[in-house]
């Protein structure tokens, strides 16, 4: 149950702000003795055989080989040619499902307090697949593709997380009301798992509801799974409930692979300054080091942060305070004990 | 610049909790002295020549030759060849713009208080264009359309609204780093008619954005325009922050036409049982009056509603009171002098 010996990890700081809260997370690992040795890569878009840009070889072979990897925020060059390298991440490793658990933070004022969903984004296709047209001109049509194969295990997922994170309900989120067969088909799959899940209350709602009812009183509502653009937009409103993704971590699970991520963006304003709030990505690792059976590593860094949050002693300047990310790194470092 | 001589419009009161939030209307109006004559239809699905069930004939020639209704919600019975019939009227009639404004109101308690956005929605086509097919079998594509004309039209509707209304600022809400084809052709649509609005700002912002900062701090949006599922889910939304369906009018527009309605459902649970809250089917009646320049009227009438809102002393259950819809409608009645 408890992982033991020395792992290796990609590591991929990315730019802007990453680097900084890049290492600010090593430094909270060491001091907490995760027996992990980073593979650091860096993941900066470069033109590939096809004349496209993509992913450096160097990061890729590393993620294979490793099968985990922590990445703070990169940047993705604007224009014609260029793809969203995050994107591109998580398809290249084929990394099925996104985790974005929100929780109410002691310490974090916010209008809500009683925040405690997941949701779990299907991350390989729906809208994100990437196939437009121009019909005629002024026309034009992007397609939505939803499989059985990935809504399944998406699904199957959403209910294994449920089960083994103790939770007690899944919602499925769609609008099966006007896609029909799309979204029809990913509900379907849903009901279909949900059904060798039966420990599991399972409910399926519309989107605009879940919009308006977690905007109400998030309480309703547990774990949520639903198709990729769905879980883009609910996962950032939910990290909204709860203090922005400054505060929330994330994970793309594959079957060969995950990928842990900070999901706010480099921050160019503040860069180099020593003014980052390491918070997104440092709880990033701690889910990595749950999904590598690091228990004990995990609890004791995550409630050496909370700790840090609810005193709010010394906090970074997003979250009103006047420390550095240095110091709030060394505060988080004296809470481990 | 003011209406005046008696107008006719049709009338749809739905079904469910609509017939008596239709009554409570109509008291109201005719106690404030509008001059409309009411030209009240049926809508249940019908079977057409086709075999799909739709709009009777007689809702769409009422429609078509007073060019302004207003409605309550309709039931669509679930199963193969019924369409929503609220789709169905939108298409119909071509009404391009869906408007949705959500204001805090007094007396009303929620988390936030500052909330005053409204909700510009694409109204015929994007995702709703009902184009799907299965490809082979488990793997379906949904088609989501834009077409300039449609991402022109509502644009312009947008930034008119905003100069109209004295509003200062739109927000185009896409996923254009996504879809960058067809929000991409949304946008540019959307910066094109910027530039003939030199009086109203111009921001664009990516929709997991505005999610999370919506619920972070609404008072950093006013119009926002968008495809049409982006905006099915945030006016939801925004309705969800001022207190809900209950509460939050909306209209749809076309060249040729505009139809007022409640966007909440017909709550069968409470039909026929005189506890029904005729805010939304009211407030949505006030937008009519407005857009028939029936100024006058249309403050009286929001100005009665909005005072026994604040005051608090007859409300319907779901606001917390125990009064029913009659009472509730004769103190508005009551305030309109
Ligand atoms: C950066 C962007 C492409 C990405 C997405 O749309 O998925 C981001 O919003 C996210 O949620 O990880
Ligand atoms: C009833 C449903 C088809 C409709 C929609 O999706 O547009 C509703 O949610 C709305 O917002 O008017």
């Amino acid at each position: 149950k408890y992982s033991t010996g020395v792992r290796k990890v990609t590591l991929i700081p990315g730019h802007g702000i990453g680097p900084e809260i890049t290492v600010a997370v090593q430094k909270i690992f060491e001091a907490a003795k995760v027996p992990i040795e980073w593979d650091e890569v860096d993941v900066t878009a470069v033109r590939g055989p096809d004349g496209k840009f993509g992913i450096p070889q160097r990061a890729i072979d590393s993620v294979n080989e490793n099968k985990i990897g922590l990445k703070g925020p990169l940047m993705t060059p604007v224009g014609k040619g260029y793809r969203s390298l995050n994107l591109a991440l998580r398809k290249e490793f084929d990394l099925y499902a996104n985790v974005r658990p929100c929780k109410s933070l002691d310490g974090i004022k916010t209008l809500y307090d009683n925040v405690d969903v997941v949701t779990i984004r299907e991350n390989t296709e729906g809208e994100y697949s990437g196939i437009e047209h121009e019909i005629v001109d002024g026309v034009v049509q992007s397609i939505k593709l939803i499989t059985e194969e990935a809504s399944k295990r998406v699904a199957e997922f959403a209910f294994q997380f449920a089960r083994d994170n103790k939770r007690k309900k899944v919602t499925a989120v769609h609008k099966a009301n006007i896609m029909r067969m799309s979204d029809g088909l990913f509900l379907r799959c849903c009901r279909d798992l949900a059904t060798k899940y039966p420990d599991i209350k399972f409910e399926e709602r519309y989107l605009d509801t879940v919009c308006l009812n977690m905007v109400q009183d998030p309480s309703k509502f547990d774990v949520l799974v639903m198709p990729n653009l769905y879980g883009d937009i609910m996962s950032d409103m939910c990290s909204g409930l709860v203090g922005g993704l400054g505060l929330t971590p994330s994970g793309n699970i594959g079957k060969n692979g995950a990928l842990f991520e900070s999901v706010h963006g480099t921050a160019p304003a503040i860069a180099g300054q020593d003014k980052a709030n390491p918070t997104a990505l440092l709880l990033s690792g701690v889910m990595m080091l749950r999904h590598m059976r690091f228990l004990e590593e995990a609890d004791k860094i995550e409630s050496a942060c909370f700790t840090v949050l609810r005193e709010g002693k010394v906090l970074t300047e997003d979250l009103g305070g006047n420390s550095t990310c240095s110091a709030f790194t060394s505060e988080i470092i004296k809470n481990l004990a």
